[in-house]
Order: C-alpha cells, then structure tokens, then sequence
C-alpha cells in the first residue's frame, strides 16, 4: 500500500471504531436500561483509548510526511485535489492530536467529568462559589491547550481553531461588533410588532402522536430520507451520524405546545440533511466528513428560521397543522406566525428568540476571551455578566442559576465554543439570500412547500464539499463574499417588514 | 501485570468489543434504518477481526502456557479455584480459535455467506437441488474443521463440543434412543388428550398494546430486571447481551393469538434470567460467561414449559388474561389450557409442540451424523429424511420446504447445533424436578404465582456459576445423577394424567 492509501485505510478504520461510538451514546440516550450506564461509560472509554492510538500512532505522522513530501499525481485532476484536501486535514487533526502531551489530555478528562458534577449542584443551587474552583483549573488547563496547539495572535484564537478551522478573533470581532450594535436599537422594535398577541393562546392539548406525525411529514418533505435515518425521543434533542447512510435525530414532546418539538425536529433535520449529504464515496476521510460547528449549525438555522419561521412556509402548513390540531381552533394564521416569531428579551439562552438569542453569544464570546486572557479575574464573573447583560437586554439578571451559571460548555472545557452559534446564524441568512438570488423561481418553490430547489443547491454549495475548503473559503465561494452580519440583520427586518 | 491479570484485562477487552458487536446486531434488528445495512456488515467485520487478532495473539498463548506452569495460589480458597477454572476455559478458547487455519475461517465466512442465500431461494421454490452443491461443500469444510480442532472417536464429536463443551455422542445416542423409543407410543395418546378442542375457539382479537402490558407483567413476576434489560419488537424473537447489566430481549405480535408472543417472552426471558444471574463480577472472563447452549436452552425452556405451560401458572394468570382479552369470554380455563398444550405431529420444527418437537431433533442429530460420517451422501439427504420422517410422525413429508430444507442451521455451517435443543429440554425437566425436591414449599410458591424461590435455586446451581464446571458435572452437582430422558417423559406424563 501507498502512504496515501495506508492513511485512507486507517482514516477508514478510526471512523468505524467512531460510528460504533455514535450508536452506544445514541442508544445511551435513547433505549438503554439505566442500570447498564456504568459499563457504558467503560466501553466508550475503550473505544476512545482504541482510536487515540489508531489516529495518533508515529507510523500516521511516516504516512503524512511521506505524502507532502512526495504525493503522486493522479490522471485524474479532481482525484489529485481531492488527494491533496485530505492529506491537509490528516495533517491538521494529527497535529492536533499529536501536540497535546498524554498528562493534559488525562488531567483535562478526569477534571471535566468531575467539574460537570460541580456546576451541576452550582446550578441547582444558583451557588457560583461552588463552581468557582473547578472554573479557575478548566482555565488553566484549555491555556495550557492553547500553547500546544500553537497560535499567533492570541490564546482563545487556538481554541476558536479546534471548533471553527481558520477562524480567528481579529476577524470575528468586527462581525459581531457590527451584528451587535444593529441588534441593540432592533430589539425593541421587533418586541413591539410580535407582542400583539398573548403567547397562551397558543396553549393547548397536542397529542404527542400528532406531533409525531407531523414531524414526520415535514422533515421528509424537506427531504430527509427516513430510509437513512429515524427520529427517536431523548430528553436532549441531537443528530448524530452512525455510518454513511444512517443518520439519527432525537426530539422532546411537550402536550402543551407543539411548535417546540416541531423547530427541533427542523433544527435537527437540518444538521441531518447536511449528514445525509456528505460524499458517500468518502466516507471516513476527510472530504466525506463536516466541516465545522459554524457550518453544521448553519444547516439546522436555514431549516429551523429562514424556512420554518417564514410566512410562506405556515401559509402551506398551518391549514394541515389546524387539521390535525382542533386547539389551533380560534387561532388566525397571522396571529400564530406572530407567536412562533415572538422576541422577547429572556435569561436562558436555549429558550431565546433568533433575534435575541444572538446578543446571549456575544456576551458569552466577550467575557470567554477576558477569562481566557486574564482581563477577567473568576472571582468577577458573575458580577461582569450581569452588567453587561444588562446593557444588552435591558433586565436585571435574578441569579447566577439564569446568569453565568447556565450553560453546561465551560463545566466541560469547550471554551470557544459559543462563537460558532452565531456564526451559524449568520452563515445560514447569508446562505439563504445567495440560493435566492441564484436558483430561479425558488420563492415560488418554497411557496408550494417544493423544498428540494433549495436542498440542492445547499448539497451543490455546501454538502458535497466535506473538509474540501476552510469555512471561509466555504462561504466565500458559495455567497461571493467574506461572512459579513449584514444578511442576518436585513432578513430579519424584511421578515418583520422593518425598513 | 502478572500472566493471570494479562489474561483477565485481555478477556474483558475482547468481552467490551464482543459486547458492542451486540449492541451493533441488536440495533440492527430493531431500529437499524434500512439503507445502513451495508456499513454494518463491514463494522461487525472490523469488530470480528479486531477480537480475533486480541484473542489469538501469540501473548495469549504464553500467558496461559505460563498460568498452566504455575499458577500462584492465593490466600483465598475460592479465588485459587476461580483462577484455575479461567485458566481452563481461556486454554480452551484459545486452542480452538488458534487451530482452525486463517484459510478455513476465511473459506467458511465466504462459504456460508454465500450458502445462505442459495439456501433461502431453495427453500422458497422447495428446490433441494439449488442448495445441495453447498451443503457439500459446508460438510467438507466443517469436516476439515472438525479435523483441526481434534476429538477422539468421531468427527461430530468434535463439531458437537463447539455447541456442548464435554457432549460426546456415545454418551448422547443412548439418551436420544431412550427419548425416542418411549415418545413414539406416548405420542398418540397425548394427542388425543389435548385434540379435544378445536383450536379456532382461542383465534380471536388481541391487541398489540394488552399484549404488551401482558408479556411485560409475566416477565417482571419471572424476575426480569428492567432496569438491566428491556423487550422489542423483531421478526424473528431473540435475546441479548450488551454487558453485564443490559439484557435484551425481542418478541413479536400476531393481533389473533397473543399466546405465541407470551410464550415467546417466557422463552427468551429464561434466556435473560440466566443472562441477568451470571456473576457481574466475573463478567467479560469465563466464569462471567454463559456455559453451553444446552444449559442457555435449558433455562429458557423450564420457564417457557415447566412453568407457563403448567395448570397453575394458568390458575392463576387466566383471569387476569380474560379481563384483558374479552376476545376469551366463553373458552374455560380447561379447554384454554389444553389449546396451550395442544399435542400434534406437524412438519415444522419452530411451530412443534413441546413433545413432538424432540422427535424433530432426533431426526436431525441421526442425519447430521450419518452426513458428516459420509454415511448418508448428500444427493440422497431428501429420500431419507422424508423416510425417518414418516417413521417417527407417522405423516408423510409434502415437499423439502417443509422437508430437509426448513432450517437454517446447516446453511450457515451450524452442524452439531441441533442437539443442544433436545438437551435442554431434558436438562430442563431434570432441574425442575431437583428444584421441586430441594426447595421446600416450590409448589406452593409456584400456584401463588412467586417465582422467586426458583429463580433463586436456578441462581444458585446454574447462573452464578458461569463456565465452572461442564454441563455434565453442572447437572450431576444439581440434580445428583447424570443427564437422563426420564425426567421429561414422567413430566410430559404427570402433566396430561398418564402413568
């Protein structure tokens, strides 16, 4: 075998062992009986210790150095380009696997499983002291992270890499700078135009098993394939990949409203529709692979806003929804797009409109980078927290529990994180204005609920590409231009009619 | 790390690995989407090659070598006879997995692969032609196997040990002559006994959800731990181990007759129950194992038969059954228990009452030992299994389908298996009678509908031992004498009345 053909088999063989791992967590989430968690947990640690050796063993580095040294020309131009792709990601992924010592990866393990314990119990009792510790050495140890991966500029630019490849804070700042002070005057207005209507006139009996059926229908009408893939139930929706053709996503059912389950359904269907659309023929390595967390969670934002909140979509659907629905009774189409677009500022992130729920990342991105540098002291967190958000929402933080204490990411040592939700939802409207500019008759399209135009063209521009291009380049060729905040902000004020 | 503890870590890797190629055919069986089978096939052999390379490295072979030198005996008497037991069985594995050449085993997987659905075409156009040719060449090759691994009278010994660690034909064939020579004159007897009622009267309407809520009550009184297991829905019922507390079990549902899924859950429930009883802290290691198909077989039956057959398991449980099924208003507990013990040859083994079933087993034990002797040659297998047939059931064979061609063990290079199903009939009626001499009060316990004093004794003489002892010295320690085929004749007698 070639060095190039030794990487693919082994590139292969680590994602075999990593599918394998998809389906114990899925089945860990979804069917397993509860006592059986503890040699769960054993076995996903056997596989984890199984493909850190298989990915990071000397004989991966021969192969890599071997191939950029020397990579054989194929005949075939786009095999060479995909070649050479491949070889590129290798290389980033064993670097950094390869560049953190054995001791930090250990320390970073046993600490984050016990410090998620820890916020836990700080969050339940809304107690800041009791996170504060584990907070100051999850700090310590994602700097020491940092200065084994390397970086130029700054420190959190060496996390930033690990979640979203190329991106880094000299260029995001701006970009969530401008986002940022456009939302601000924004808010009010759109608060105003959706707080028409009581939001408990919403409130009524869904049974679950309608839920279901209707989920069903609209995600295969977007075009998940359900011969690839299932929905199951979890008290945490996910999508999660366990194979080239077997793609799974989980969702919660509340009785009392149905529109919850029903975004989460687009949402995840949307993650799955990019899974569902990775290269099949490359599975396994690089170029069959996604390619960043700002891009996946672009996928699920299209889906979830720019086609599951707009007019257009509920004209189609709301009729079927009333049908299956009698407690929509009562409930005109306009006053109920109101209440599924509704912004209001509000504490917990995971329940924030699309319109607020970006000022809670550029909170958390802010005082991440402080924290990261050392500009801000733990000791001060909750006390910078509830300033600023304060200033970006106009209401007082009541406690840690609905202030810093809220998101489970720093307890696990995913510091640089937060940044690539939002770079989803800007990625997803400046994606979503280039399919319509590009793709003729696509707003009548989505008029008549004709969804595959758009699928597509995200599967042309998006899918197929895998780890072939960085984000931006990504972007960049799809929408002709670098990221910019301007497309999120003019879809949101074209939807709610704001010049 | 001392040989002994290389030995323990190694068997417990290869058991985590085993463990979620488990979890992997489970998945496939229940919620696997249709498209991902293909991927799956290649992850079972990514697992298969990986726990053979575990299992059969030269290492392994050292470490028992030195264990059998000398192996350092410990304060404790118990943990020394432990040690020398694993030594044992891992001596054992170790030999049979070594032996066999790596061209065999490639040459089989291929074989059957191949020979199964070449077998499942002949089946369905009932064209024994079709599948003679890989029936031929399955023999040759498990007589190569049986060759490789070594015996010491006859061949099928040495395929029959794979199944029945310790079974040899010369101890068999006086055992299965017994059984034979004294069902054939039972049989017509029990058959018109229990031929009294017309079987339509139990055909009725039961809905999947009652029969649901039924075969989980029924499991849960058995002692079937929910909490380490669950019940699905699969074409064809299994039961499973995903690690040492996850057992799962499968069933399905006919809306006609709820009485084939019930017994089916009892069955596999058997299995669980002796799946949930192996000692956890043995578990991935010999003595954490299960022992041998015939005691597996032995377990699932007594609950199936001894118990859920029993005049007082229905005493008790019909009335709960009617109030669940109006569809049994008019069918008294007499004839509906008569419908569930109906005695009456048919052609198809998985269909067989539980006496005529053994009659089908005899077949195939003679025949499977006359093919792989040559004594009977393939061409000639349909000529004589219609002959036997009609000898022992007294009905003639209408084609092969429901002939020489129903099961699809031999197509799969299953040939010594057949037996272990009549042994565990027989070990079965054998353990039930012990239990009922030994445990003061059973029969008492058994009409209350308490089954936890004999799931307690089964703990004690049969799961809790794992791979101890061997079948024979496991039945000798329990019972106090050798395998016989009386316990199930007086059995079969005792139940419809006869002396």
């Amino acid at each position: 075998m070639t060095p190039y053909e030794s990487l693919q088999q082994r590139s292969r063989e680590v994602a075999g062992f990593n599918s394998m791992a998809s389906l114990l967590g899925w089945d860990q989430e979804t069917y397993m009986p509860p006592k059986a968690g503890a040699y769960r947990a054993e076995q996903m640690g056997q596989l984890a210790g199984l493909t850190h050796r298989l990915s990071t063993a000397p004989e991966v580095g021969d192969w890599i150095k071997s191939c950029e040294d020397h990579l054989p020309p194929c005949a075939d131009e786009e095999e060479t380009a995909v070649r050479a792709a491949n070889v590129r990601e290798w290389r980033r992924d064993y670097d950094r696997a390869t560049r953190l010592p054995g001791r930090l990866v250990e320390e970073l393990a046993r600490t984050t499983s016990l410090s998620r314990e820890a916020w836990m119990e700080a969050r339940r009792e809304s107690n800041f002291a009791g996170f504060a510790p584990w907070l100051e050495k999850i700090l310590a140890l994602v700097r020491e992270q940092a200065e084994a991966w390397g970086y130029n500029t700054c420190a959190y630019d060496g996390l930033l890499e690990g979640y979203e490849p190329g991106a880094r804070v000299a260029e995001l700042n701006p970009v969530f700078a401008d986002l940022q002070k456009a939302l601000t005057p924004l808010l009010p207005r759109l608060q105003k135009i959706t707080g028409v209507v009581d939001p408990a006139r919403l409130e009524g009996n869904y049974p679950i098993a309608g839920q279901q059926a209707l989920n069903w229908r609209v995600a295969a009408a977007m075009g998940f394939d359900f011969e690839a893939g299932r929905i199951d139930t979890t008290v945490h929706p996910f999508c999660t990949e366990m194979g080239p053709r077997d793609c799974r996503l989980t969702t919660r059912y509340h009785e009392a409203d149905f529109t919850s389950s029903l975004f989460g359904v687009m949402h995840e269907a949307g993650h799955g529709l990019y899974t569902q659309g990775l290269p099949v023929e490359h599975f396994g390595t690089p170029l069959g692979t996604f390619l960043s967390l700002g891009i996946h969670e672009s996928q699920s934002r299209l889906w979830e806003n720019q086609v599951g909140r707009s007019p257009e979509f509920w004209r189609h659907w709301y009729p079927i929804v009333r049908e299956q629905f009698p407690a929509l009774d009562g409930l005109p189409l306009e006053e109920f797009w109101l209440l599924v677009n509704r912004v209001k500022p509000s504490h917990i992130r995971v329940e924030a409109d699309e319109a607020t729920y970006n000022l809670h990342i550029v909170l958390r991105y802010e005082i991440e980078q402080r924290l990261v540098s050392g500009d801000l002291a733990v000791a001060d967190l909750p006390e910078a927290w509830n300033a600023r958000f304060e200033e970006l929402f106009q209401i007082p933080v009541p406690d840690d529990a609905r202030g810093c204490l809220q998101d489970t990411h720093w307890s696990l040592g995913l510091i640089g994180y937060f940044p690539t939700y939002t770079l989803g939802t800007l990625n997803a409207a400046q994606l979503f204005a280039a399919a319509l500019r590009q793709v003729p008759g696509l707003e009548a399209d989505l008029q008549q609920a004709n969804y595959a135009p758009l699928l597509r063209w995200l599967q042309d521009n998006i899918h197929r590409h895998g780890r072939r291009y960085s984000p931006g380049e990504l972007i960049q060729r799809a929408t002709g231009e670098p990221l910019r905040a301007t497309y999120f902000l003019d879809y949101l004020k074209a939807k709610y009619g704001l010049t």
